[in-house]
């Protein structure tokens, strides 16, 4: 039973991508093919190690052109949501790890991929590689979820890790951590909680079915800063004599009401906890599932090998005629969403 | 698209098997018909609800008549094997919870599945609902398992946190345990490591390819006492003084030569590591996945309802044309298999 390898064109040539490219170019997988790479700088790319004739800085025309399925590894906004789009509309499979793209224009790609069976699948965008989304919208199909609880931005879990292990202060924290190469450049997505929201609008799909608003996800307290950027190591001294540790929890749950509560905040848990001793750049979710009970999952929050490997898994999940990350669950309603501090 | 249901019969209605029954009976999933139920005491039967046309004495005739799909929750090795056998034999799905079966016959059973094509499923046969066979099988099928280690018999940990708690002796924590309901009249399955043995077996199967002969998975150091039942409290109290907690450690690993190595052994692990932070009846399993790392699951380690989750999402998979829990992954091999203390 002989088909032809699956076309995939790659765009993006960064952490992951390199890796996915150089997966493919080393063949392990028989039933894909690599035909094109997009990237910004053809030169840099070269020198990476990827083949001059497989190198374009157009990645619409690999997108509209003879490939079978698109790999999207460009991260941000756009042209990422456009050539996603583009892709799918066009009857190709696509396999991303954007969160930003997914958390903001979930339910219109979710819609554009069922109306022309296009498989859209993105199981590295959240907890890099540990596949909670197969988790959630597959093995756990059969159950009632009716909570989710998690550590699922690394980055800040690594801060305030150092912060209450030395007492140094948010600002050095944040400088060691760029320094070590656990924060980038521009922090902000990751230290504001949005990178945690984005995740969390993705789980919220396949646990309760609908895209959530992502910019009503707050990241803070009404009149706080976001994500972690408020705490101090005072917060952290003083949390510790309460036997108490400062998370970035990530939570969602469906409320008696049937509204959807979500949030993305810095919050007290014991230090004794499950959450507590998550450590680093460690992720754990923590999932309420009837008649189970409560499932966790833990995994390494991030890695260029683990993502990549999370987006070859994709990749031959399609070669082998899987359908997109939702699997079987309905299409995806509009729900009705609050923060914890808002009346029924 | 309507499909006529499949025909479903159910051998065994014991605590699992009374729930499925119950479940079927609601109606609620429409793609499953339930046409017979097999139970040793039709009066018991009828008083516990089930219709008296739905009830036979006679196992081997649901397997033999007029069903599509056989459900065995029986327990036990005979007749049970023989049962699921003639159903796969027939070209009948089979969905079990019985480890103990496919820990002694899996490799037999998996052959004739594949044979025949007929699925076997049997999610519900370990970690009692948590959905660690899917998992290692489809969801971390495109990564390299290494290692697996894991608490996976809640009584056995259930007494030996009770007995740390309390400082109370091994025979008093067992009769605690057998009168709260969390052991069984006759312990040994569980006490003795074997029930852990059988979930090692399945567990291996789906990270390592091969089934292990359950015969020589080690349940004891040599010379020593199988399972838990030469714990003493005074092993407890020692283990305590010096910071750590005695757990009953299912583990099994590829070794450098090739050769799976696995044993259930008491262990001493850190009171302040995640295993030792695992009380009561709740399991943990812990894999190692390259390149991705440790991914940790944890869950309730059994009960009736989440159980029998766990075979009616089976049923649905199989009434959806859904292969057996393998998955994707290759017929079973043989294995070099040795005791952790065995010379390569």
């Amino acid at each position: 039973m002989t088909r032809a390898p699956l076309r995939v064109a790659v765009l993006g040539a960064g952490t992951v991508g390199r890796e996915v490219v150089r997966e493919l170019l080393a063949s392990r997988f028989a039933e894909l093919q690599l035909v094109g790479v997009a990237v910004r700088d053809i030169g840099k790319a070269q020198a990476d190690g990827i083949p001059e004739a497989l190198l374009t800085d157009a990645p619409a025309h690999l997108v509209a052109g003879d490939s079978d399925v698109i790999v999207e590894l460009m991260g941000g906004e756009e042209p990422a949501r456009t050539l996603i789009g583009a892709a799918l509309g066009a009857g190709k499979p696509v396999v991303t790890a954007n969160k930003l793209v997914l958390a903001r224009h979930g339910a219109e790609l979710e819609r554009v991929a069922r109306e022309r069976d296009s498989p859209l699948r993105f199981e590295a965008s959240v907890m890099g590689g540990t596949p909670v989304l197969r988790l959630l919208a597959e093995d756990l199909a059969g159950t009632r979820l009716t909570a989710l609880r998690g550590i699922v931005n690394g980055t800040t879990n690594h801060i305030l890790t150092e912060m209450a292990a030395s007492g140094m202060s948010y600002a050095d924290a944040l400088d060691a951590a760029q320094a070590a190469g656990y924060a980038e450049a521009d922090p902000a997505a990751d230290v504001e909680g949005g990178d945690a929201a984005d995740k969390l609008v993705i789980l919220a799909r396949m646990a309760f079915g609908a895209w959530l608003d992502r910019a009503a996800v707050p990241r803070a307290e009404p009149g706080r800063a976001a994500g972690i950027t408020g705490v101090t190591a005072e917060d952290l001294r003083a949390a510790a004599a309460g036997g108490e540790a400062i998370r970035l929890i990530a939570s969602t749950e469906r409320a008696p009401d049937g509204a959807i509560v979500a949030a993305v905040l810095p919050s007290k848990v014991p230090l004794e906890s499950a959450f507590g001793r998550t450590l680093g750049v460690r992720n754990r979710l923590e999932i309420e599932a009837d008649p189970l009970g409560t499932v966790a999952v833990e995994g390494p929050g991030a890695g260029g090998a683990a993502t990549a490997n999370a987006v070859l898994s994709d990749l031959v999940a399609i070669a082998r005629g899987k359908g997109s990350t939702w699997g079987a669950l309905p299409p995806a309603s509009t729900a009705d969403q609050r923060a914890p501090w808002d009346a029924e």
